[in-house]
């Protein structure tokens, strides 16, 4: 079989993540010596976030021009530098490593397909020591779309396989379950991260990774 | 008295750090599947950093595109983490944190004088975390000049301060040592990093930043 991953929140806790890399930063600011409300500063960020995107490099600046801060230098280094160490020590889910050994032992080939840029979804492959699992790793970057039914149908030409011969796994309706399955893919939906809640319309549908082996076993 | 340190190859081995940062990176690129000779990427990089300039933020890009990767989001990702990781770990000079802080104990203020971006110095200065010794942070950058005659005047005018009242520390006879003692200033050169050989023309050179302590109390 072919098994497709899908990255954030699917092999590891990726808004869990995100949301302490932020809050290690603005506690950095206030451990700096920045004399304002926590939850003010946040809700500020927070907005930032939204308007400028997640690959936007500025936020901390932004932060500390709207606040007006005359020297920002030493609170923007302290936040940033607080965000990347924690970005840097990211970890998987418990059982995703196993999981994955055990998927090659039986001799599946692994695969990545994710949304992004492509250095920085191989960074998270990189940060969390999984990167050599996978034969080749799909992101919507070089594929030229994101993560509908052409990337899937494109996914399948280059991997020269037949849909019921692959698997998508992955936590998202929108774009791990509902495209995969229109181009033919067995899915897999893990309730894991912030859309665990979202109804599944998948094939099969597990609460931890480890679940996927008897699934796959059996196909 | 006011006691002036610049940072780099002064309070931490900056030069040190710098090219275990490239070694660590090029290595993670060849970890990671690299098929290529070590010295020849190290002479690529080298060029790549002396054309760009070392603010530069895509060396790596560079190095891929020269090599002509195809798909290079792996190995740049790799040798990101990798040099990031180095320089996240930097650490002073063993005698630093002792020194400062038998400084502060006997009521010397202490400032921090040094060229480069204000973002990028504090950084180092928490990284190394050192950050709360200095009452205030010079950096170029932000004074609008490197550090040059004009620059020390400068600050001596920010300070309020007599040149007589102030010290210089570095290692550096171009930035530190020759233009600050041509404001006035106190000199004392320390015999680290790359430029240790240079004949000192300082009021006072030591070989460890510790010797500081005994030459402050006889001023």
């Amino acid at each position: 079989m072919n098994i497709l991953f899908d990255i954030d929140d699917t092999l590891f806790p990726s808004s869990e993540f995100s949301a302490l890399a932020r809050k290690n930063a603005l506690n950095a600011m206030i451990g700096m010596g920045l004399d304002h409300d926590y939850n003010d500063l946040n809700e500020r960020l927070d907005a930032i976030i939204k308007e400028k995107g997640p690959n936007y490099a500025r936020h901390f600046d932004d932060l500390c021009k709207e606040l007006k801060i005359m020297k920002p230098a030493r609170f923007i280094a302290s936040a940033v530098a607080a965000y990347h160490d924690t970005k840097a020590s990211i970890a998987p889910y418990p059982k995703v490593p196993l999981t994955l050994i055990k998927l090659k032992e039986e001799n599946h080939s692994l695969f990545i397909a994710t949304n992004g840029n492509s250095v920085k979804q191989w960074d998270k492959l990189i940060r969390l020591g999984i990167e050599l699992y996978f034969d080749r790793v799909f992101v919507s970057e070089d594929i030229g779309r994101e993560k509908d039914v052409g990337f899937y149908k494109k996914v399948l030409e280059l991997l020269g396989a037949r849909p019921g011969e692959c698997v998508m796994v992955g936590d998202r309706e929108d774009a791990d379950i509902i495209p995969s399955k229109k181009a033919g893919l067995i899915t897999v939906r893990v309730l894991t991260g912030k859309h665990a809640h979202v109804p599944s319309t998948a094939d099969h549908t597990i609460r931890d990774i480890s679940e996927l082996l008897p699934i796959v076993k059996n196909l």
